[in-house]
């Protein structure tokens, strides 16, 4: 396809790590080698695998490229650029700074070592002159970080939010759409791949919220890490939330939510929200309608209005189609003797605790079949400060229920509302709560 | 909000054009200046700014700044970089040229200029190792271009598809969700400052077509000018075409489609094809449900799958928002002495004509009602080797019409097979013939 002839000698390529993303990189630098070299303007040749088995087989894999010495190959003096696919917090951070302090550019996949430690490795590249890119980190394929960290840092971002795990996504789409209970769900999930036979990482929310603070980190130029991140899971969303939701015109999705809070005086921000929970989002809203295991995150941004990025958030190819964008670009930096633009954590906001995010709940509440009722449910939220949108009463004797949907207010006090209805005689049970995001 | 001060001196900002765009790039320059020299690593200082008239009131702007001289300020030694929102071709061209001459980096958000002659402008880039960057020029503030320029760089894109005129979707979707003729949603689009008082560069799709060029360019590394586009407006799709879609659980919009179309021997392409015309797609397609003026675009990878791109399309601050993007992008790599990835039109590849572009028609018949007519009009098909895939007959005597969906075929077999339907005695007339994209 190319008829251009690199001029310059091939750049040397370590790869760390060779499971179902590292076999697809490997075949992707082989069958694309012609396009890589004409756009990065020298040949990329792979020059060592880190492996922990070699006796592994890898459809595809050249067998001599692979090593169990993962700290040579990093170090080895004609590596000019390491890729990590490893995952996971060690080895993988040793083997990325010794990579950058022996001057290689990385590409990383790892979305739980920059949520951890994200700080100590930009700092290393900073020292040592190198790039670390990681669009792969967040949302598979879909170009997000990217666009974040270049596109929009002219703007103004408001609110980064998103679905950005496809298993949950999965589960709460089959949930919604075949009436399914969430672990008749989570096994068909399981089933079909999408859930792991372990799903803590997906189903209580950690691998949603190391997302939600590496996209905090670049929307807010901020240090923002995993455990600063309020994180609730899916696993006691109910058949019953899914109804309730339903009757509402709304649906439920796990969303990450990261939004600069404005402080009172005006736009710098008293600091930043960021959170991992289900939501009720309105079926006209866009994010209802991502359907299965894919992805989508809006960005709220001053001048750019709303933008939404779709597309496959996990996989092989699509994460391989990740690291090959960030390796061409780390390459081409190389090609050119300079570096991308480096992470900036300069505005230094805090991370306010959930108790001072402002959102809307709704409550679905047991209640005595009595009259004067919803005057006394209402007076707990009124004594709270929290003001009532909507109320809808159903059923009768022992069935009867209010269902309460609130207008904004801090989660503290909402919260601390329905604690206090728990407490109450005629609150026989508190059904169901979640909190509801979308236009009031 | 920033506490680190900028250690460099400034770089020198010249704006050429002071419209709804330049003026709102003004207030941003101005609103943001800190977070700016925070993430350039250098304050930025605007220096002038060339406007046609002087004496024209402007909202924020510095009158001191105005100048009519604008060759003068492209070629003064102490700027850095020139921004241009004049639009047109001339004298944005020899403006740009001259700045570039001068060894300024320029951005520019000028769809027409860069469809005309864009590879004239990347070659002086190329020649003057100065940046250019015009992500303004298509879909406002959706970060479209970087992901194809950078992020989608590792992977093979095969097709761009998308709505990248609002005023055209703003009408299509009146005359879908209203029942509305064309002229009526036209008129209702004037008076809501969707549509020009001349809306012919909208309306005829020369607007999307240039968008078209500037997509295709990028996305196929090949070079692709707004002539060559495939253009159809809007102007003659009738409610009964809008009906007609819907009675296919369709929805009719105006679609830019640049697609690889490949060779017999595999992946390598035996060309592009490039075109912008109304399309029949399925409601259940995400670019259905993209209502009013938005934009949205979706990009078909070969690892990546299926990725969207969604977001307000035109506007003085969307627009300003992606002039900041590139403005930051550029001054950065100012700041650290090089420049940002050069266009490529490397695989040159061929622009088909649009009679070799496979597609699928959906054509209305009116016909004589009497027997034997659908096997005549059927024959009319199989001549030009064009496979049917559905036909629904409806209505008697003068109201008789066949409703037929064809399979994918060249364009050139079924035009060839209208042609050949209008010249039949049994066919009163070809009340409509439109594309259909989306799956069989």
């Amino acid at each position: 396809m190319s008829s251009a002839l690199p001029l310059r000698p091939p750049l040397k390529i370590a790869l760390l790590g060779c499971g179902v993303v590292g076999t697809e990189v490997v075949r992707l630098l082989d069958e694309q080698a012609a396009d890589l070299a004409a756009r990065v303007g020298a040949p990329l040749e792979l020059v060592g695998i880190a492996v922990r088995r070699k006796d592994k087989r890898r459809e595809g894999v050249p067998p001599e490229l692979l090593t169990t010495d993962a700290t040579g190959l990093v170090t080895r003096p004609d590596v000019d650029i390491v890729i990590e696919v490893i995952g996971g917090i060690e080895p993988a951070r040793g083997l990325l700074l010794d990579a950058m302090k022996s001057g290689k550019s990385v590409v990383t996949a790892n979305k739980a070592l920059l949520a951890e430690d994200g700080a100590t490795l930009f700092g290393a590249a900073r020292e040592h002159g190198v790039d670390i890119y990681y669009e792969a980190s967040v949302a598979g394929a879909i170009p997000l970080l990217r666009p974040l960290r270049e596109s929009l840092v002219g703007d103004h971002v408001h609110r980064v939010m998103g679905i950005v795990n496809g298993t949950t996504n999965y589960i709460l789409d089959k949930m919604d759409t075949s009436g399914s209970g969430f672990s008749e769900a989570l096994e068909q999930a399981q089933a079909l791949g999408y859930a792991e036979a372990d799903p803590t990482a997906d189903v209580e929310g950690f691998d949603a919220a190391a997302k939600a603070a590496i996209l905090a980190q670049l929307a807010f130029h901020t240090r923002v890490t995993a455990a600063d991140v309020h994180r609730e899971g899916i696993a006691d969303v109910t058949s019953a939330d899914i109804a309730s939701a339903r009757a509402m015109g709304c649906v439920v999705k796990l969303l990450a939510i990261c939004q600069r809070v404005p402080s009172d005086d005006g736009r710098n921000g008293r600091g930043v929200s960021v959170r991992v929970h289900p939501v009720m989002i309105p079926r006209t809203h866009p994010l209802a309608n991502v359907r299965e295991a894919y992805n989508a995150v809006f960005v709220e941004a001053q001048s750019a209005g709303s933008l939404m990025f779709y597309g496959a958030g996990a996989g092989g190819a699509p994460t391989a189609s990740a690291v090959l964008g960030d390796l061409v670009a780390v390459a081409r930096n190389r090609v050119h003797g300079t570096r991308g633009p480096a992470e900036s954590t300069y505005a230094d906001l805090p991370v306010l605790p959930m108790a001072d995010t402002v959102t809307r709940y709704h409550v679905s509440l047991d209640v005595a079949d009595r009259s004067g009722v919803l005057a006394r449910v209402a007076d707990v939220f009124a004594d709270h400060g929290v003001s009532i949108q909507a109320v809808r009463q159903e059923g009768h004797g022992e069935e009867a229920q209010l269902v309460i949907v609130t207008h904004r207010a801090p989660d503290g006090a909402l919260s601390a509302t329905v604690e206090t209805l728990r407490d109450k005689e005629i609150v026989r049970e508190v059904a169901s709560v979640m909190r509801v995001e979308g236009d009031e």
